[in-house]
């Protein structure tokens, strides 16, 4: 079980020290490549601290959304989103290389991911996008309860899959997150431990409606990006240190 | 003796024609890599064109300013610059590789090739860039009646010169253009037919003030942007031919 | 009955003729607001042809999406949106004032216009982004068979509606526009110039199922963005004037 | 004597409190319109704020230079830098109005502020863009120990003008700020009030030279983003309440 986390997410002045605080405690830095966040100078700093600290990077494309943070669902087609991906995923797979690092899987960013979680259209682009890219990255995606649809497609076009869960975030039965809107949707500290030690034990969650689900994990994606937010990230890393 | 143009300017729903007009055409094609223009798609789309024709491709990095298509000196330290042009050859580059094409070399644009040309710490930020990036592209720069001040700082980061002149421009003699604001400063059809076969047959060059220069050369850049233009371009390269 | 158009859609370098070719023959210039073309310099520029054949000015405010063209959709949250638009209609109102002129309504762009037209909570946004502005300019809308749910929308946010209509699109029996993906969506010149006389003589338009339908109209939408449209533009102008 | 800031220097998912924590202690906000910082949901936040605290609001223009935030020089034709300044106080002035607030005042940015007080051209293509622009703006700028060139361009173009100093830098007999490469640029906390103190009573400051210059003024700029320099605003305006 690796832990992941969004990383490289400043834009020119708008400078925040997430990636310092976090990088030293996780395994996988998913790295923003201009789209929403992240530029050229950015991605150079980021992946130099995702090479001090010997963590795994991966592309985090997203719609072409600064002023929206990529959080925005677009409506674009696949001949115009290929293109949009490959380039996300060229630019931070070059300058890594600058770096001598490479890139290890593509994570889509935000209104992408979560589009394609719901949408097996845009599933389908960005499976397409990952089997027309060069090198065949594998691509990372929710765990839910049922990832049939997924895999389908993902085979359709040679795609391997990592799955990741969501430390912090209240499930719902069939494996998704309760939306932001409803009460309780995002764990506090202790609910977050709790759900990250459920998930490292035995891979399983208890949802919003109190049942037990079983998830397949490759990696806990955690958030750093304030004081307590941070503690917990650690206290993570230690239950699988342990 | 080669021919290079200045192609993939398209942006978005702002498209012409000139790719498809020019590429049949040339030798090296200089691509915009998203910064003064170049969306993903146009890259794509001049990629395949390139791919096509069997011509060779070139990262042609800018300022950032689409806005301003790259004309625009801007003034930009070099711990800025450098990832500014890294990124943009790791687009092209990936984006190539998705085609099975491979850059071959790089050419500044606009403002950022004439801040280069006029300044030596502009040059040797980009010389940096270049010797910093993961593959050692050679350079494309202006050839001058004396480039020994680029030669030096060249060797300097083990970068290797590729040199280009100017059809459709008058001179000076210290080989440099002539300000677009004097008259005469660019060429009509004629003369533009005239400098390239002297600069074809002889490497030598008729500057304004009438005296004969030599300019060492490995390409020549043309414009097809029109009708006339592209008709010229045809002619030089059955000059070629020859 | 007056014709509109929509234009001041070039961007920094890429420039084309349509506002110098169409200003002459219209009534009412959509001018885009620079969030999905119209850099500062090309709206100065369009301003002052509106201002040289006396034509009204309407802002034409645009998702955020400069790459797209504003021609696709994305999910923006109404606190978000309205800012959105209200920034659009200042930057061309003081723009015009600079040149003595007056916006006079507003007109959506492209992806929110559909959606405005499509989704009633989209048109809600925008008649709140209409009804908080500083000044209460009226909304330019699609006619349609029945336009009932928009007039409520708009009464209840005291928003003055136009009504304008497509000479060169396929309607259907709703007073809706046949998708561009079926065949004949798009009228040759000879057909709409035929629409655009029904529309000017009677208020009717024969629907894609051959049934005649009534649309209340203030203003024919035209595109002179080609030639043969242009010269369709003419044509419809002198129908005007008969 | 007044205090400002420059304020509204967020953008998108980039968000600090430098606002809220500096409006309630100055008594002008120079508020970014977009080009280095301050989308059109920033803008509406700020000048809510500057309105819930009777603070004055100024434009706050800047080269178009997001990811640079304004801090770039660039080189603007005077054609195109005059509607590049237009459409941000349009932009700014338009979404003031819908709160019932009205720009006092214009004050460049950054590059663009820097430049116009080295460059001679620059300061009138700015006294050229306020004086086209169709509400007649007073113009802030840098108070120096002799502003005869300044106010001969201003006059010349009849624009009037405000003069502020820096609480918080050192000055060099001219009454330039010394380069903050220099050691000593940047004022520590007790060294800035001392400074602010001295421009408050006397309209004096002391040099690096050691020597004492005079300075006319009407406001002072200060800075809060960071607790120490909060409270330096803090003191400030405790002085000026005396």
């Amino acid at each position: 079980m690796k832990l992941n986390a969004d990383l490289g997410e400043n834009y020119g002045n708008w400078q925040q020290d997430v990636d310092a605080d976090v990088m030293p405690y996780i395994d996988q830095a998913n790295i923003a490549c201009g789209y929403h966040a992240g530029d050229a100078k950015t991605m150079q700093a980021t992946l130099s601290l995702a090479k001090q600290y010997g963590v795994d990077i991966g592309a985090h494309p997203s719609y072409p959304d600064l002023q929206g943070f990529g959080r925005r669902s677009m409506s674009i087609p696949r001949e115009d989103l290929v293109p949009i991906i490959h380039a996300q995923i060229a630019t931070l797979e070059g300058m890594a290389k600058c770096q001598g690092l490479h890139v290890k899987y593509v994570k889509p960013h935000g209104a992408l991911y979560n589009d394609m979680m719901k949408d097996t259209e845009v599933f389908e682009d960005i499976a397409v996008a990952i089997h027309e890219y060069h090198t065949q990255y594998p691509l990372m995606i929710q765990s839910l309860a049922n990832n049939d649809r997924q895999i389908e497609i993902a085979e359709k076009y040679n795609v391997s899959l990592m799955y990741e869960a969501f430390a912090d975030r209240r499930y719902t039965a069939s494996g998704r997150l309760q939306s932001r809107q409803g009460a309780g949707a995002v764990l506090n500290a202790q609910q977050t431990l709790a759900q990250a030690k459920a998930l490292i034990d035995s891979g399983t969650v208890t949802t919003n409606s109190g049942e037990q689900i079983h998830l397949k994990i490759n990696s806990l994606c955690v958030h750093g990006d304030n004081p307590e937010a941070l503690s917990v990230v650690k206290k993570i890393r230690m239950l699988l240190s342990d």
